[in-house]
């Protein structure tokens, strides 16, 4: 018995979310589905964090254990020949039985990607649109409030565990203009459930100069569940590394 | 009663293709549906050309007659209101009566994009993707043998009407490296059925050295509809734009 680490990219607009759950269909189960396949008995799979209902991801992690003996170019044409096209295993490596995708991870980033192209049909399920010419300078200069350590009760879900610890590290924030969409980039230590969404909205309505950098400092200090009331659509969004201590390269 | 040009973008990831067929789906149908429910009639439409099951488009052209009096960016938000989000539509001018979308168009240009990053799950539907790294250099040097006014027979489906003309001009054809895929532009004053994808084809497969210049002259000089047994995937093409005459501007 071995345990692997592999490293998958998704498109997320046709799943319900990485975790199982009934009367959708999860990404989750979908690769569960295919290592059965392979193992002809379950396999459980363990993740870095769960993404939501079409929420993207580049490189998701996850582990899993297994006891076959195959190479790793042989794990990646196995399973992907098993999986729907929109789910495609990059990497997979044998790594020590202590190894935990959702323990272990230090880091993790995620972009969020607004277009102002609101008539392509293209970008539909790959970013969220905003009719509105955002001020990406503005948004940038309100990001710096949000950088650091800070208690973010107020950019989470309302049905969080109260035991849970909701002090977190943002590294970084940038705010970019693209050719043809705001790109935003987040990196920390990890982030709160529905955090990037509650900040990425909450930059774009400062962008549209609705609320001030003043606003934002006074919802983050409050710390309260109720301070925030915007959440960016799920489209636009993807879980795009993880980072684990001693990696060396990461997909 | 008045005539409207109207321009039109569409994934076509999800359609059946443009024509109205029994057991799927299509997007004439699905525009006609719209343009019904405004109407409280049926609305015909008639576009430049087909476009096939998963053949995208950036600009289709089609026209319409309505009674309906209405500026041009209420037809839009009309349209678009009552149309799935992968069909949008770019404009609605009005035009003489005498303006019919398919007889008066006089060129139009099909893009064809080629992945080489076979493992991302995000350009399934939006690119045709081959392993092998492509001699685009040698492509461009093939496709000189098919730009100008040829008898196309070799590169058209076999269903094709033996009493239409299969002489096309192709003005324009270029094979790009793009950072990340390959992207072929064709222009010309029209294409027979399969034209674009199967010359796509034939110059990939160019490109991966499995046939040369002198085969590609060989199988447009036969004029035979077996000469040439390539045919690309419908999902990496696009129908960028149809020229009229006295066009000022264009989607």
């Amino acid at each position: 018995m071995a345990r692997y680490k592999a490293v998958v990219s998704y498109d997320g607009s046709s799943y319900g979310g990485w975790q199982k759950q009934l009367n959708t269909t999860s990404i989750q189960e979908v690769i569960e589905q295919a290592l059965a396949k392979m193992h002809k008995h379950d396999v459980a799979i363990v993740a870095s964090g769960r993404t939501d209902a079409g929420v993207h991801a580049i490189a998701q992690v996850f582990h899993f254990d297994s006891e076959m003996k195959i190479q790793e170019k042989h794990w990646i044409k196995a399973l992907n020949s098993l999986l729907p096209k929109d789910i495609r295993i990059q990497s997979v490596k044998q790594v020590t039985e202590a190894f935990h995708a959702r323990f272990d991870a230090i880091g993790k980033r995620y972009d969020y990607l607004i277009s102002n192209d609101i008539l392509n049909p293209f970008k539909e399920n790959y970013m969220a649109k905003d009719a509105h010419k955002l001020d990406v300078a503005y948004m940038q200069e309100c990001a710096t409030v949000l950088i650091g350590t800070h208690d973010f009760t107020s950019f989470t879900s309302n049905k969080i565990d109260p035991r849970k610890p909701r002090v977190k590290t943002i590294t970084r924030l940038e705010v970019l203009q693209e050719k043809d969409h705001v790109h935003m980039i987040f990196e920390g230590n990890g982030f709160l459930r529905y955090m990037v969404r509650m900040l990425s909205q909450t930059l774009i309505e400062a962008g549209k100069h609705r609320i001030t950098k003043a606003d934002i400092k006074k919802m983050l200090e409050a710390k309260d569940k109720h301070a925030c009331r915007y959440k960016a659509v799920p489209q636009g969004l993807y879980l795009v590394r993880v980072d684990y201590a001693d990696d060396e390269e990461q997909n």
